[in-house]
Order: structure tokens, then sequence, then C-alpha cells
């Protein structure tokens, strides 16, 4: 049978570590995990109460295409609690995930052939989603200068969009609003759509982070409750859109996934009125930040910035490799400390980078600082 | 800001029925629904248990993206409970239900512009991702002396792939061995990617659905829980594929979905062994069949054929309209049945076509029946 060319995206460098990780770990190896883009927790306790109840109550067949409406309803709140903003619940499409959001995005905003600016470093799925869709990746190498994130004279003029996350992965800056409205300034300029993933928003440190809607309704806005509200395996996030995009999104929703899970929506509205729990991991979050801001350099990873937001650090480490691939070979082997290679969220510079995730438990960020300074200091 | 045509995707037609339906129901009316593609039973009630044990028992993250080892596993021992297939786990892929099946499979296998066929009437679906994935849909008007299942004589040359389900929606026929191996050769012989749709396998009623996996391993299997095993609000389905082909889907589920859900992963792990309340619902649906199959006649819509499987009777009513549409609605507005017109699964003929579903309990059953049989002879 004969494949396609879209569909050779490029695999995950992290997953060898991963593998290499398992391998140890069935050895009966002890293997701290700063690997992980995820939350040790679960989903509010509350909210998988919610989702017991509901099991009991009804079928839990296929929402409306759009989502449940108390769900839309309730995000439509969020953005009033969280930023002052005044959002028509109608506005607020549920999807599976932020994943189902992209291709959302995407499929209703470019024709086969568009580019789309992202900026690297960045989650590397973007490049992948776009390849598969037919679209153009245009790779936006973003300057330590402006905090790994792109700046209006980065983007060329015949752009069909640009995508950018604030807070990122796997920098963890954020944009402020002078920042993200600059950005947005230069696409209108352009006619092109601009698309702002704020998935982890809600895991901030200093300041809130800015939302796209706060400076404009012509966007698209994608989150999701993976993050700050701990559902990853659920598979539920949401949009939102401008008001004249609601139909066509509807179509493709329904077309394209049906709904996102109905379960997953039940736990998801629960968890919304979780904030004491959540607040609680977002206290581990603090913790687990101020050990690495302190035990990363001293370990001899000294090039590293304070993360605005999310749960990694993204370390230069030029100085002392030319292949983070096998450096992070290295430290799996030699500290039992798994870690990500920068190239999978920068192929040009990644080489010289590592992200250290801080999302699991405070014993682990400890013991996974200790491995990491025990063999920087025998190197 | 500018939109895509391909994201311009027909809306169903159902929706203006199901709208009008919901406006009846606020009203105080009861509706009597027959437009429904789903059971109206939950997932069973040893699948909602163990979810409800795994909630407090780990954070249920995100999956590997190929799925659970242990539910591909089960899933490649049903092929041999089912059809004496004997089949490697590895080629089972856990999709985001049948819907990520197909974006899988089309974005694995065609790139922009490839020419796929499909039966006409067949599900609607088909043809809006086939669009938002940039790809040619072929319809294929298949013939009443067919069954409404394309032949090889209906295949064009240059086709680059071709989408067949049996049993089908709307027309609950199947094709037999020799059927679809005929198909499966007029692929073969064109160099043409065969894609198999047996979401509704297991729901049959004189004998056993074929899988296209008896007859050869080229070829791309989808499936789904939300039909026999009642979940379709889950979002989770499965897929199996060639063995030269995982590790390019397993890249395309990394970066387009992550993962299946997680929970409804493990609800559709636990469904597997619930045989006792799949076979009940079963029942329902042989004894609502035996219904249709004599009261749809006596009511005047006698130009129907008995279902192989799946949950519909689709019905020729081109003797009694030519507008399926405003049919439907004078059916809704004068018996309170909602049912689906033919358009939906068929742009060309469906004007004269109509779809019975017989999911629902056998009470809404009977009652839709007379309803319907006092509308016809008032008309």
């Amino acid at each position: 049978m004969r494949v396609s060319s879209r569909g050779d995206v490029d695999p995950f460098i992290v997953m060898d570590v991963m593998a290499a990780a398992a391998r140890a770990e069935a050895e009966g190896k002890r293997i701290i995990h700063m690997e992980v883009g995820q939350p040790g927790t679960p989903a509010p306790a509350a909210a998988r109460a919610a989702l017991a109840r509901a099991m009991e109550d009804g079928p839990l067949g296929y929402t409306v295409g759009l989502g449940l409406p108390a769900l839309r309803a309730r995000i439509a709140r969020l953005y009033g609690e969280w930023y002052g903003v005044d959002l028509d619940p109608e506005r607020v499409v549920i999807t599976p995930g932020s994943s189902g959001g992209f291709t959302l995005a995407f499929t209703s905003l470019f024709d086969v052939g568009a580019r789309v600016g992202i900026g690297a470093p960045g989650y590397p799925s973007y490049k992948a989603i776009l390849q598969a869709l037919g679209l153009e990746t245009v790779m936006i190498q973003t300057e330590a200068q402006h905090r790994l994130q792109p700046v209006p004279g980065d983007l060329p003029d015949d752009l069909d969009g640009l995508l950018v996350a604030s807070p990122a992965n796997p920098s963890g800056t954020m944009l402020d609003r002078h920042a993200l409205g600059a950005l947005i300034g230069a696409c209108e300029e352009r006619g092109a759509a601009f698309i702002s993933d704020e998935i982890y928003h809600g895991i901030e440190y200093e300041r809130k982070a800015v939302t796209a809607l706060e400076i404009t309704d012509k966007t698209y806005v994608i989150n999701s409750f993976s993050k700050y509200f701990s559902m990853t395996g659920w598979r539920v996030g949401w949009m939102v859109v401008p008001e004249a995009h609601i139909r066509r999104i509807e179509r493709l929703v329904q077309n394209l996934f049906i709904c996102a899970p109905h379960a997953s929506q039940v736990v998801a509205l629960a968890a919304l009125d979780c904030e004491d729990e959540l607040q609680a991991n977002m206290e581990v979050y603090r913790r687990n930040r101020a050990l690495m801001m302190e035990g990363l350099p001293r370990a001899g990873f000294d090039r590293i910035a304070p993360p605005d937001g999310a749960f990694y650090v993204y370390a230069d480490v030029s100085h002392l490799t030319d292949d983070s691939r096998a450096f992070a070979a290295e430290i799996l082997e030699q500290a039992g400390v798994a870690v990500t290679p920068g190239l999978d969220f920068d192929p040009v510079r990644g080489a010289g980078t590592l992200r250290f995730s801080y999302a699991r438990s405070t014993e682990d960020i400890e013991e996974g600082l200790a491995r990491l300074a025990r063999f920087m200091a025998a190197r």
C-alpha cells in the first residue's frame, strides 16, 4: 500500500528517552521523570465524584457538537473571573483536548498550502499537525533577548496565520499585554489569522497571563483542561472563536469529532469549581519551581531563566554539549533522571538545550536535583 | 478574518429536524426519536464500575499514543472470538472514536488532492472529513440491485482509495465475503487503498459480518465502541493497520490526538467482557427490527428491505414525496416522530428516501409505528 508524504511526521525524540527509562525501570532502577509534560495529580476529587454520579444517572451518549451548554456557560464565566472579560458562551466550543482545537482552527482558517508561523522553540506537534493538514510551517527562530517569543519584526509579509503560546512550552515565558498586542496588530496588518495557545493559563507565578481576548475578538483562543485542571488523559479542552465562525466550527466539530468525550465534559464542568484542590497543586509547582531555580544552577545548569508559567525550565546547555540527544541519554544512564532533548522543540538550536519538567511531586524534584548535582560534579 | 474553503463543510440536514423536535419537546409535546444514530442504553454496568474504581486508583493521565496495551491485546483476541482471525495486538491502534480513525487513515494514506471513493447513500461525515483534509470525494451512486453497496464495476480506474461500510449506514446492508473480496481485489488492481468501516459489527441479525481482515492484511479496518458496545459519548474506537504502517500511525496519533481518552479506554476494556448485557441490548434491537419490518409496510412505508445489521431501516419514499426534508418536517409536525431525511446520506437521490432508526426502547418503537400508521392513514 502506498502511503502519503504528509503522514511522514517526525517522531518525538524524547520517545527514545522514555523507552530507555522504561527499560531501566523494568530492570528495577528508580528513574526520576523530568521529561513529562503532565501533572502527576489526578482530576480534582469532586470532579471525579461528579462523573461517578453521572454514570449512574444516564447513558452519557453524544453531546451536541459544540459541547454541553452548562460547560460552555461556565467557561465563559471563567473569563470574567480570570481576566474581567465579558464573553458570550455561544463563542465557546468544547474540543477533544487542545489537539482537537488545533485541527479545528487550522481547517477552519487555512486552505491547503497556506503559510502558518510558529515560534522555535515550541510545542513539536504544531508542525506535525500543520503538515498532516497540508499546510506550510514557517518556523520563526525566536531570540533570547525577546525571551524566546516571536516579535513583529520576525514575521514575513506573506504569512496566512500565526500561532503563539503564552506561557510557552518549553520556555515558560509569557507575552505581556504590549507584546501580545503588537503581534496581533502585525497579523492584522498582514491579513493573517491570529491563534493564541493558552493551554498553560492558570499556571503562572509572578503575574496573571494575558488572554488574547483582552485585546481582540478577531482571534481563535485554544485552551484545555489538561494542565491547570490536571486532566490530561481526559482529552477535553475548549476554543473561543469569533461570533461569525461559530456555525462553521460547529459543522467541523460534528463531522471531524461528533463531540468531545461526554464523561470528560462532566468532569471538566465540576473541575471548574475545585479551586482549593487546584490551588494546592499550584503550591507544589511553586515550591518545585523555587527548588529548580536554586538547584539547577548549583548543579551546573546555570543558563536558565525563571519561567513565568507552565512547569518547565528550558536550559541552554550549549557550553556542555553539542548533542542534546546524547546528553539526555547520558543523564538518564548515569543519573537516572529523564529529561527532554531540546531538538524536539527547536530542530536548529535544540542540539544545545534541554527541557526539565517540574510537574511531579516535590520529593521527586528534590531527588532529581540531587542526582543532577552528583552527575555534573562527576563529569 | 478570512476563512478556508475546505472548512465550508455541509451542515447535517437532520439538525433542522432535531432542533424542531427540541422546540416541540420544550412546548411539552412527546416526540418519538427515530432520527438518532445511537443506542439509548449506557455503557455496560460492569464497565462503568471499572472506571469508578480506576478513578480512585490513579491519575488517568495520557496513555501511550497507540493505547493501553491490555486493551489492544483484548481487541486482538476479539478477532479470534468473532471471526477466527489471528491478529497481532501490535496492529491494533486505539483511536478517539471511529471519527479519529478516519482522520488517521486518510492522513496516513492520502496526500492532498487524492481521490477517495465512497458509496452513496453513506455516512455524511465521510465526505466532510475528506474535504477538510484536502481530499477529493468520488461519490459512487450505488444501486438497489447491489443492495446499495458499491461493486467493482462502479469504480473509476484512477481511484487512490475506497472506503466501504458493512453493515452500512443508512441501509443496514452487508457485503458478504465474495462481494467484499471483489472490492478488495478491484482496489489492489488499481493500486488503491482499501478502508473498511466496520463500526456496526456485532449488531447483525441473520449472519455474522465479514471483516476485511479475513481476506487481506493490506487494509485499514476502522471500528468503534460506540454501537455494539453502547459507548457513543465515550469517543473511543480502534483501527487495525498493516504491520508496516504501525509506526507512522503511532506518530500521527501522538501529534494529532496524543491519545484516546484514558477513562474511555478503561471502560472499553471492561466492556469487552460484558457479553450478557450487550446481548440483552441485541435482543431489544432484534425485537425492534421485527416490529419495524411489520409496522412500516403496514403504515405505508413498504419500499424497504430487511437490514442485515445496524439499527436503521432505509425507506424509499419517492412515491410519496420528492422532498424528503419537507416530508420529515411534516412527519415530525403531524405525527410527533423525528426521522432523518435521506439527503444527509445521498445528495442526489436522498430527496426520495428516509432513514428510520430503531435504536431506542421497544416501547418507543411501538408508539412510533402507531403514530406513523395514523399519520399515513390521514394523509
